[in-house]
């Protein structure tokens, strides 16, 4: 099993009878999501898409991506939220956060579309100069704010380079398979085209072309990624007690219940920096609605314990701890013993890094315990392809069973629309006029 | 003034009676931290620093900046804690996230000593080959096990490129002024040394030494830095109602009285996004104590509007927002007006794009306060040192009155210490032999 959850250090916090308590609504949990029965329910795609992708297409992403490592030095990924975090999330997992810097044989990846700050996207652009450029441009509808604005700058920057023809073999369109602006648009020019499902939101699209496309292109390989999810999958599939993906729902549950407010995700691996930002997403607009949830919030150790770590000792009592425990690093490194011993630190030395940031792990996880928050381990063997594409299908399904546990629907985010509208109305978006007036008083 | 709290809407959620009772209380703190009466009164050098440093060692940075910046394609900055996150923010409030790429005539600046990731580390090592690298150790004591292990191998690194004198000339040991092992072997070595003073804790170091020298090594422009925290020292001093430092003080401590367990610290701007993390250290370890604080969390909007916005609108209720409002951004873009309009985005088009992203702002402040989240707005003019300068001793007055306000003791981290304890115990460090015993069987 690539993702194992351990409860052991638990014990002070939950007892085995809460949980058999809450098996029934477990299991009508895992009822709802499986006979499509429940809320949301036009959003399960994600649920089989590991057996049940497009083979023909995914053959196109992988072709797509080698011709991208051929003749890119630079691949700029237009998206914003799911269409976004994702492919970062698994690139940065697998390849590390500084990828752009390490990255020989594969284009840097630069993220835009994701702000409306100019002074990033100007950065980005002064970026793209002298190099051979791509583009991938990721939105169902094609008219979301901030991916268009990047849009319209980076396709002019193509076509000025290229010429309109060498562009368009430059610029990739994940959006909706039939309709939409971004879609005609890329019919009209011919842009390779990809596919959003209509069944799966954005939070749950990594496994989709919105992630996979980026991911091949940073040189991952796609097939044991997939593979990993369709082995969670089926490891996941039946709700009984040894379904740890629903254990750890049920944790969440219980514990929310119980009063804690924020779930606080712990990894002690840097490139797990944009993962925790996934999982944020994934939990935080799935759960967060009609005034509940669990607020997300996510540390890196050790070095948050020198920033968050007083808090989590000893702060308001609000929050347990999630710890993803990657078992062992992509590369580790041997402490020499120093003969002169000046920093006092050979305790430490003649043994691999790894073991003593496992210590590290181990030690707070009692002191955070004997403070109070209840710590849950998510154990991974490694950052593999395979077992990230196992934790993002054990997350993904999590997310489910603990959206119906919590008796909100796990797939929508109507509060999201509320800027939008805010922000159209105040940029005069024809439609919007009654709005603006009313606005614009409230904000003299 | 650079900063400005603009506290209009809050009116549907605090009263300016509110203000008024808690007045005596916000004049008790101001008292107890100007007079040194106050708990932590050792650690208030933080308070005159901007006009009273030592301008022997400011000179003495500007030269060594200045030697790094001719001799260095790379500076590897080895600290954790408040000794890495205000360099780091600093360097990218200022320069940009994308810093390392964008650099021409300054040197990548690398963080490490901030982890016990192998993986991490073996990256950096990596992108140092064949370039001519410097390192700024920071550590008071020089024993702190993250930065230790790092300085073992860069030492060894720079020893080996460039000869153990070639070495010294390259190695800056920002530390205790006399005593502790890093302070010993820069003795003994001859490195160019500066001081971590004693009356200044970590997470209130950006303007010494610690935070200077990288900063300055980046380009930025130091003088203006200290000149923007001496005027709001000075604008900041009398305790009043158009103390805004401490009017903010007073709203996060009355929103906390009235149950809100979350302060989310919010930006437009992505170049802020270390800036969160300092402010993450500075308010978490100073309030988050006694098993109370408010638990300090951040997002870069409007990128988290489309990942965390749901739960921020409509999630449980448990949060307020203070937004950092950035009025200038640092570049801006023109976005033009296309004949085609294929995007439909011509209602926003023929203006620059900063307009489009205070509409934004705007449009989800009344958004929130709609949805039940007070908003608290912090107005900087723009990310200037001076501003930036500004910014720092204007959240740093506030944390420390913040922290009276909750009845703590601001400048202390007792529970930092709890899992170094078992980390060293588990790790077999001679003196924790009776600790080593009873937390393995804890972890059996």
């Amino acid at each position: 099993m690539s993702v194992k959850m351990n409860g052991k250090h638990l014990a002070p916090f939950i007892s085995e009878d809460e949980y058999k308590a809450l098996f029934p609504q477990v299991k009508l949990a895992h009822e709802l999501l499986h006979s499509g029965q429940g809320q949301g329910n036009d959003f399960l795609g994600w649920l089989d898409l590991p057996v049940n992708y497009d083979k023909e297409e995914f053959a196109r992403i992988k072709k797509a991506a080698a011709k991208i490592i051929s003749d890119s030095d630079v691949l700029i990924v237009i998206g914003i939220g799911g269409s976004y975090l994702g492919a970062r999330a698994a690139i940065e997992a697998l390849k590390g956060t500084l990828y752009n810097n390490t990255c020989k044989k594969t284009p840097q990846i630069f993220y835009v579309g994701n702000s409306i700050s100019p002074a990033y996207l100007q950065d980005v652009i002064s970026l793209c100069e002298g190099k051979d450029v791509s583009v991938n441009i990721i939105s169902k509808s094609g008219t979301t704010t901030e991916p268009a604005i990047a849009f319209r700058v980076f396709r002019d920057m193509l076509e000025k380079k290229y010429g309109k023809e060498g562009a368009r073999s430059r610029i990739y369109a994940t959006t909706d398979k039939a309709r939409g602006t971004l879609k005609e648009l890329a019919d009209a020019e011919g842009y390779e085209t990809f596919v959003v499902p209509d069944d799966v939101g954005g939070r749950y699209s990594v496994l989709t072309a919105v992630g996979l496309l980026p991911i091949a292109a940073a040189g991952c390989d796609i097939d044991q990624l997939m593979a990993g999810a369709a082995a969670a999958r089926e490891a996941l599939a039946v709700c009984d007690e040894n379904n740890d993906c629903y254990r750890y729902a049920a944790t969440r549950n219980i514990l929310y219940r119980k009063g804690k407010a924020v779930e606080l995700l712990a990894c002690y691996e840097p490139n797990f920096t944009l993962m925790n930002e996934w999982y944020k997403q994934l939990f935080g607009e799935s759960e967060g609605k009609d005034q509940k949830g669990l607020f997300p919030a996510s540390v890196i150790f050790s070095t948050d314990l020198h920033s968050m770590g007083q808090f989590v000792q000893d702060g308001a009592r609000i929050m347990f701890e999630t710890v993803v425990d990657i078992q062992k690093p992509q590369k580790d490194l041997y402490i020499e013993k120093s003969d002169e011993n000046f920093d006092g630190l050979n305790f430490l030395a003649d043994q691999n890094m790894s073991v003593v940031n496992r210590k590290a792990m181990e030690g707070t996880i009692l002191a955070h315990t004997d403070g109070g928050v209840p710590n849950v381990l998510l154990e991974v063997e490694s950052l593999t392809e395979f077992n990230l594409g196992y934790l993002i299908y054990f997350f993904e399904k999590a997310c489910a069973i603990s959206g119906y546990l919590m008796g909100v629907n796990p797939f929508n985010q109507p509060g999201v629309e509320s800027y939008k509208k805010n922000m159209f109305a105040l940029l005069g978006k024809p439609g919007y006029e009654d709005r603006k007036a009313e606005l614009e008083a409230k904000l003299r």
